[in-house]
């Protein structure tokens, strides 16, 4: 690569030229050449800003803008040959805009800076990445939707600890991910308020001397409000930030769907199996089905976790206004956005794919202790105060253990031994199905709430 | 210590009693007693509900509530005895009622378990904790206004790379603070939807088999919402993450301006010095005064990042619903809302009380290059391609450090053999005033930018 | 409380005193007495090397020794009263050895900073609290040991993917954990090296004037090395970086084995049972049994993850020498020491106690299809090509699938039809202890290959 | 791209192949392609093996070998084409081997796993990576005695809290950061204890049948242990977060150098300026020379502190052998190595450039506060308390700041004032000089001590 002098827009007050080396460790444009749709959306917006201010003549925006669109088609066909030697995205556009339409193409700069530039490019990009990410958390919602709705009756056992706790409908399950992912994009939705702000005209720290129109461009390109401050504009990344931390909270909900439903997969659950398209097996072990996509899912949790990291760190300490350190904020928002959108596409093709073994769970369900609750309220209503029904109930579960039982196996005789209060309507009362269908406060399993939550679900998905 | 068997609530299944220093590990009551005053009104609530919805009597209720407004105050005074042995705050709380009104205590624990409750204690306490916090913000806002106020006309040094790159108003610069902190009060706003969500009523898991009303209890509280899905509601603790994610971005705003107050009164910037009262001396060098308290938040932003990244590492990978990693939620919340509050109130202090060292200022801004843009917007308006001006500027100020002269220096001619454009109106437009005053578009540094921008920033403070 | 004029030891430069509150924000006492022993142990080997040196005279670095000792036994009693007004532990002491020997305490602070006191205490703390932890990682081993001696023969599934792959001696299972602690043994260990470095004697930040024998105060100390720049000594906190790694390392292997642990005594599982001791039940549902411990040791790993992002945080960019907020480096790093500790004995405790379920273990692995490798082997024997046997026994494990079928219930016609080469002696090959038995490569779970690893293992406990 | 059935070697077992894009999702072959070099010597010392051992024959060990040096070759050509549909470099290289040699390479696998290839692939690259950073590290010391030879007699303020503490020499500042480089030696040669075991024969999880020799491996490879125990072998990543938490106390080291020189070539320090070619300007500001590389530097910290909590939250809680989630272990580890390296290698360029201002730094030391301390030891020295000295002396340079004097602009007269032990030698004794060439004490910033401390430098560095 030979270094073309004039290409340095700030060489005026140098002596020397950087090495090549250095000018790879330092330039942008092998990531931020992503940004190339922002990037010419953002100077459309600028160029038809200086026209209709009179700061260019219309004749120029309009050239300049017939070039940006072409820039923008060769950009989509992957057409454009970035160089290094153009350090970032910014400056490699204004080389192209120079080559297809001359000198007018230095005019495209007037009362702007790379400061403020690469600020709105990126505003630009979160803005659009994250409508995208909500569209797909909205459908990995209807895909749990419709799975709640299918299996209101399924019961599964429901844990807390990991141990049986109390049987609970599977809908219900499925549903309580709704509402994470629910709160998941309501977060999204808060944070398009700090998306869609408008940092362009800060210049490069200071505003400018042009009387340029902040709000006019704002609109042009579909932001809300427009930074109050300049310098504020071109060093605040905490709009980035917190999409940051929205998306390792996804990624953490995500990451408990996904071990959940790698130990439902596992030869002891067997509560469901994942279609082949999202299993992998083994070049060793012929019997393996593994579920790899859940797993990956989970380990991808690390990568978002870790970006937010890094760009709190980045952060830390940085003094006003634009430090170069700040370049450093573009690979990690790439990796986060799209491993996200990967994970929450797997997610719901491997839900809407997967076999649930009713069967299994009916019979795991009847074969545990996770009703002995009911027994204990069974007394309560009886009058024993509800401490002392559950150490009664602790022994008979104690008992059981010993002998090998089950609730459902240990006569009445012992029962009222246990405890005089017991009658026959005690063996109803602990089937699971009783036992769900029981718990029908707001928000409970009970089968009555839950189709009530259903409904709520629907209602919801349809008005986000 | 001796083990009181019917102190534990769970010990009819057992054979065995715990150790003591096991007891030890996994008892929360040394850190969760700060939850005393939510935990008792949460029960207050409940109490309540249980007495409306005929769940207890209404006398039940009546003398329950009595009870726990006495706890209330005792917890006030310090007068609680917490013990190991009641394992948390829910038990201790449960035992000292039993001790005030005898029996009728344990009709509270009547459709709630302990995992619903803390719950709601800990959405109560980021409720009460999160409205504080906005205040002090609000607070080191209004500290910033006023200070913004004063120093329309205090020219410094603006940077960028930490190079001197053009004058601004230093009331322009308080003001990217003021909008930082707008933004975070936004954040903390916005998370309040999900932080006062009302769990209660959710069971151990999967709702109660009791006719309770959720919304009830909800509104008692305060809150605004209940959780739809029970499950979600006891295992849910995202509201935590988002606060500790929107802490970090506020610290990270803090550590910035820690970093640059550090170097203001440094020997070498000596901007700013602060009052004695947030300074400190060495034991060993007389001449010191350390700026300790800005070190220190600084210095802060590493535990509050630590405790997000904490609860993120927790919660990880959990299957549903409560697990006891959960408990591991508190200290680290607790930690970084005093961690938070403690900073932002030193920080109003140190800016309230701080010196500005106009003269120093003046002196500095001076003396420097930071006026070259305005030489080659000159050349620009005098017809020049702006990357060209650009050039010839950068020759000047080549030209002026290898003979050791300012701007100002330079005769005429010189500036004219370099173009000749340049005229004797050039020295007028290089002063700081001048270069700060022509910067007036919206949100730019010029005096009557910032003259808007005051009073932009004051309506705003009023509305919030 | 009253400001005491005179205790603020560097107030000559200063004209106001600091108010309480910024003094309570600033002090660190509050946490750092729980350095009072080692500050003291430091103080006692500089005293006496300013004895050696003659800097102070023989008698009066005595009667300083003797106070010191005498402060060391109140400590140890607690009966020393810190007080935030005398900031840290160091002018804490210092003030207490006045009150003890009068005038002559002052002589103690010659030749010696607070900066290098305090990093000489932090490495007296570290390498006492690493000696302790080594030996907490040691008996864990050991308890790893011996359940390995006692289950060479206990066979039970061996898992990637948390699918069934290979049956493994449990032996075998539980010397893979007894190799990671021994490689975080190592790593403290190695890192001991930095530990052991002394700081004292480096001053402020530049060394000192006086005569003074560095090397001397090591010895007395247990250090092995003394920093070799002043500068460094004072502002080095990658000894405890380098803790706060290895520490989080041992976290994540405590959390490997505490979530295997959770899911070995779930309901599906079924493989283990905890002793009551370290279990816990519900207030609600009284047939739980929970794990609780495991899952605090689980989400203890998030806090020792924090500690590390904290400290890693508060060191990035901080410039030479001493800066404020290096005093954050304390409390996350007793936090550590403390958690780790806890977790290590608790660990030890719950494996000692726990019971296996023999029975159990024989029923699953004798239940699954986790030998089907063997049947790909044997076909390899045999001389197919290893792919062409896995497609083989893929296609026979889908047969027994589809058929409800286990390997050993198809008939020797059904293999002959997959494949002529099987033939009788397949079903021998096919059980699980025949298939560990067979798997004697070194560090393999054959019988024979384990009862060496077992030598191994106990030989490399004993010479370490 | 179609689906090569008979490339799956895994697919007896399945009904249906993986859909395109998840196949996308779930390939490593985009990332770990870097790893074609160590692969391919993996294998042929596993080829050897076998061949050794009588596994295979010798002809088909030298017929695999030959093939695998033929790939080799291409690799390093860039002549491979890898394809997702071959999932990873393993299966993508058997493909090739394949191509090349024929049936014979399905032998290659013969006695091993995926699973215990990646790790040795892993294990080889960290390997060969840590010697390479251990030369980079090597050499930028050097850069650094190089500039503290020249600069023994240059003296600069020595800062504690960014205030003027103390002056000392420019080479013992240096020298600081030689030591902190040392220690990052020692961990990463520490470390290499367990970098280099060898993981191979570990086969999936649970060892072979084959008569493998693993120390043949081990040895072939150049490694100097063996994994004792195959599950651990599979699963363990813990060398690789070692290696993270070593680099980012690398990164730490650098960022507060970086910082350092950033704030040495502000308009307000002028200590430094670095050369044109690790500078860059303004596309705006014409006098603009920023420090870009050291602010990268300092900001590429952020991205190895996320790289290595990205290892550890995946690694959380992963139950034994090998999972899916460990894939996600490669790209961060990538990232930090070329991180580290090409950071390590601006740095040493940018030291080794830069111009240092001694004038300047001449200028700067005699004109502050910062001998004060002299004036204290000077009375202690007369006899006065040190606490007492320190008094005086601190109302001393508070005279001095309130009548804008230096100490040595204070007439004796007014010294006797303050006290009478003062005499005219007090104004040698404030010289920079005078107070740098006091501290001779072993590590101190004396000159002569700083000419043993160099030769000490350059000894280590010469046997490392």
């Amino acid at each position: 690569m030979t270094q073309d002098k004039e290409m340095k827009l700030w060489g005026g007050r140098f002596t020397k030229q950087p090495e090549e080396w250095v000018d790879e460790f330092s330039a942008s444009i092998p990531f931020d050449q992503k940004l190339a749709d922002e990037d010419v959306t953002g100077s459309i917006a600028h160029a038809t800003m200086l026209g209709k201010c009179g700061i260019i003549s219309l004749e120029e925006a309009d050239k300049i803008i017939a070039g940006l669109r072409i820039l923008q088609e060769k950009a989509k066909k992957g057409e454009l040959v970035y160089t290094v030697q153009n350090e970032d995205i910014h400056l490699n556009m204004e080389k192209f805009l120079h080559d297809e339409i001359g000198e007018t193409a230095g005019k495209l700069h007037t009362a702007r800076s790379r400061n403020d530039q690469v600020a709105t490019d990126a505003h630009l990009y979160l803005k659009n990445q994250s409508e995208e990410i909500l569209e797909l958390i909205q459908t990995l919602q209807s895909v749990l939707l419709d799975l709640a709705k299918k299996h209101v009756y399924t019961i599964i056992p429901g844990y807390t600890h990991l141990q049986r706790a109390q049987p609970v409908s599977l809908a219900h399950h499925f549903l309580a991910y709704f509402w994470m992912l629910e709160r998941d994009k309501e977060r999204l939705s808060d944070a398009m308020k700090r998306v869609c702000m408008s940092p362009l005209g800060a210049g490069a720290l200071a505003g400018t001397t042009f009387p340029i129109d902040r709000h006019f461009v704002m609109e042009q390109l579909g932001f809300t409000s427009v930074y109050e401050n300049s310098l504020d504009a071109v060093s605040d990344r905490d709009f980035m930030l917190e999409f940051h931390s929205h998306a390792s909270i996804i990624m953490m909900h995500l990451s408990r769907l996904s071990e959940e439903l790698i130990m439902w997969c596992s030869e002891e659950f067997q509560f469901i199996e994942f279609d082949d398209t999202y299993s992998t097996g083994s070049s060793i072990m012929p019997q393996k089905k593994n579920p790899d996509m859940a797993e990956l899912v989970r380990g991808k949790t690390g990568r978002v976790y870790g970006n937010l990291m890094a760009m709190l760190t980045v952060m830390k300490g940085l003094p006003l206004a634009y430090n170069k350190d700040l370049q450093e904020d573009k690979e990690g928002l790439f990796d986060t956005v799209e491993t996200m959108k990967g994970c929450l596409s797997i997610m719901a093709g491997m839900l809407k794919t997967m076999t649930i073994h009713e069967a299994v769970l009916k019979e795991k369900v009847e074969n545990d202790f996770s009703t002995a609750t009911e027994l204990a309220d069974y007394l309560a209503v009886k009058g024993l105060p509800f401490r002392e029904a559950h150490e009664v109930v602790g022994k008979i579960v104690l008992y059981a253990i010993q002998n090998k039982m089950l609730l459902r196996d240990i006569p009445l005789e012992k029962y009222q031994e246990m405890h005089p209060s017991f009658d026959t309507d005690l063996y109803e009362i602990i089937t699971p199905y009783a036992a769900v269908n029981r718990r029908n406060s707001y928000g409970g399993t009970g089968f009555d709430a839950v189709q009530a939550a259903l409904k709520k679900a629907e209602a919801t998905l349809q008005h986000s």
